[in-house]
């Protein structure tokens, strides 16, 4: 039977990695209690919370924490008709939080995932080791037998070429969940009992040319790497689709990676997911996204970027043009869809001037 | 600390999986007295022995075992002028095993390797997880989060295309080590004390197009699917390179298994690898390995096999002419490995005749 870990006692992380650097960024509709848990791995960071839905309604959030506030209309007050891009009653209105954000590194977390023990029965510092795999670099190019070769007591193993050991910067760090795995509607319909209790002891390089689910459930990544690219699409209120905004968002990270040689990590950290959401009310969001799935990852298989994208942005309009041209055919969502993300790119870069990046504050 | 597992005790399996459908290679200089703590799980099926070395020295077999046994003489007699492919001298002899069997699988382990624990402390039978591996198929298409997804309590994720879920046939199932991890020569002189205690426990496909390295200490794989493409190349006596067998027939069969749609997996099983080879010796055998596979790997990361290739052997006979042709300016070593892998294919069509596979006996 698998648990979520016991937080009381632990004390609060006094030096905690990268404090001054990072943002948590939380999506939510309800109050936060789930922080309470968290307090001794995250009381030390800054978080941002993107309220979802209606913004008269408050939301709790634990003492203590330092944090930042963004309902639906800070949003619109602050992009404007740019606000456009961000989707509405749907958790992709986090990605608003990674825009506004002034920090290298984003953590993002969801409201019903708490602290998992490892097989030894100590709970997991989940964000300490998404830095850790931050931190130290990926092996896209070739496979290590024995995962992550950076860690300690490993290494490249008997036939790794000696060219590839240096590795390339990590943009991200995708985590995994013990208790409630991320089924789509149909499995957890089929499956409705089945529980994640495998605890897997291993990181590692996501292989180029190799496409994903990433999950947003239990992410981070380095916002000066990869942050314009990590656009949650248009979900929810108002749209054909749900529950595809973290999908999205992992097939344009996976190939923009790719074609500027950064690596994507999965496995450790896993938290703690609570509760299997509804499979009803998921299908209803997903059916479109699950036939048009089928044509999407061809094409997101096949997309060669420019030698003249070089810049995350540049990479992502192309991406863009890219969608408009040959996923509209399937939805005329995916024009719209195109378009949000030049807006978004647009947003990006009014609230990210380049050059004055380190001054500006939304 | 890792240690080996004890078997004493542990009864035969009498129910043991695919006995009659499977043979165990073993390339061995010496006693087979490692046989005896594997008895439990191996006793049951038939091996073969291929006898490295001086011929007239007498290998010592544990009672109780089925085997056949090939030395040098075995090998001319058998194959007479193409017996010149087969290496001499180096554990590369094993793949002479591979073309004798007349079943659908082979298991293939090396005599410094035991029975590993678990993490509960129970002694792993990695015959029978090999078999699962083989006999449950891969997803080389696109990357599954929570690993294999076939495997009890486990799944595809959410967004896991439902197109790709059937999964292809698996050819091959690479095993772990515990204990001594397979390092080359300069890691070995870096870190002669790192031991491998880290039990990962999950199998996972390796991505269509990703190389990997392919150790052949713990190696299963079915015969039928790719037995012509498990050639060790011309390794030990005679040759200008050593310890680059497995790595050979690992490229090979990978860009086989990718242009054919099979399933390369790798993890699970562990064995408990005993002792490590003196780095010295392994640095004369490998250092032209080293240099040479910064421009063999790029080599086999380009090979496009044609439409028309439609049998390993087809695949293999066209890979042997890009060898010739592209890797030949690297040393003449390649261009009579490219010979070697036409002889191989020959030797192999001989003993495994197409049409009368099953009653052909060499």
């Amino acid at each position: 039977m698998v648990e979520p870990a016991n937080t009381v006692g632990i004390p609060v992380n006094q030096t905690a990695l990268l404090k001054d650097e990072l943002d948590i960024v939380i999506p939510t509709i309800r109050n936060l209690d789930f922080l309470e848990m968290w307090r001794p791995f995250l009381q030390p960071y800054h978080l941002i919370i993107v309220q979802d839905g209606d913004p008269t309604k408050k939301i709790h959030v634990p003492e203590g924490y330092d944090y930042e506030l963004y309902n639906r209309n800070d949003i619109n007050r602050i992009l404007g008709p740019k606000a456009s891009c961000i989707s509405f009653k749907d958790s992709a209105c986090r990605c608003f939080g990674y825009m506004v954000s002034k920090k290298k590194y984003i953590f993002t977390i969801d409201d019903d995932c708490f602290v998992a023990k490892d097989p030894s029965g100590k709970a997991v510092n989940a964000l300490e080791q998404h830095i850790k795999n931050l931190l130290c670099p990926s092996s896209p190019f070739f496979f290590n037998t024995l995962y992550d070769p950076y860690r300690e007591g490993a290494d490249f193993v008997r036939g790794y070429p000696f060219s590839l050991r240096e590795g390339v910067s990590t943009a991200v760090s995708h985590g995994l969940w013990l208790n409630i795995p991320d089924y789509d509607a149909p499995t957890q319909l089929v499956k409705p009992k089945e529980r994640n209790t495998r605890y897997v002891d291993a990181v590692m390089t996501i292989p180029k040319g190799t496409l994903f689910p990433m999950c947003g459930m239990n992410l981070a990544f380095d916002r000066d790497l990869i942050g314009p690219a990590m656009y949650f699409g248009l979900m929810g209120d108002g749209q054909p689709i749900g529950r595809y905004d973290d999908m999205w968002a992992g097939w344009c990270i996976k190939v923009i990676c790719d074609h500027l040689s950064l690596g994507v990590k999965t496995g450790l950290p896993y938290i703690y997911h609570s509760k299997a959401s509804n499979p009803f009310v998921n299908l209803k969001k997903e059916y479109k996204g699950i036939f048009w799935q089928e044509e999407i990852i061809p094409f997101f298989q096949n997309v060669k970027l420019s030698k003249e994208a070089v810049t995350v942005q540049q990479c992502y309009i192309e991406l863009s043009k890219m969608v408009k041209e040959k996923l509209s055919s399937l939805d005329p969502y995916f024009d719209k869809l195109a378009d949000a993300m030049v807006t978004w790119i647009e947003a990006w870069d009014e609230l990210n001037p380049p050059a004055t990046a380190a001054t500006a504050k939304a």
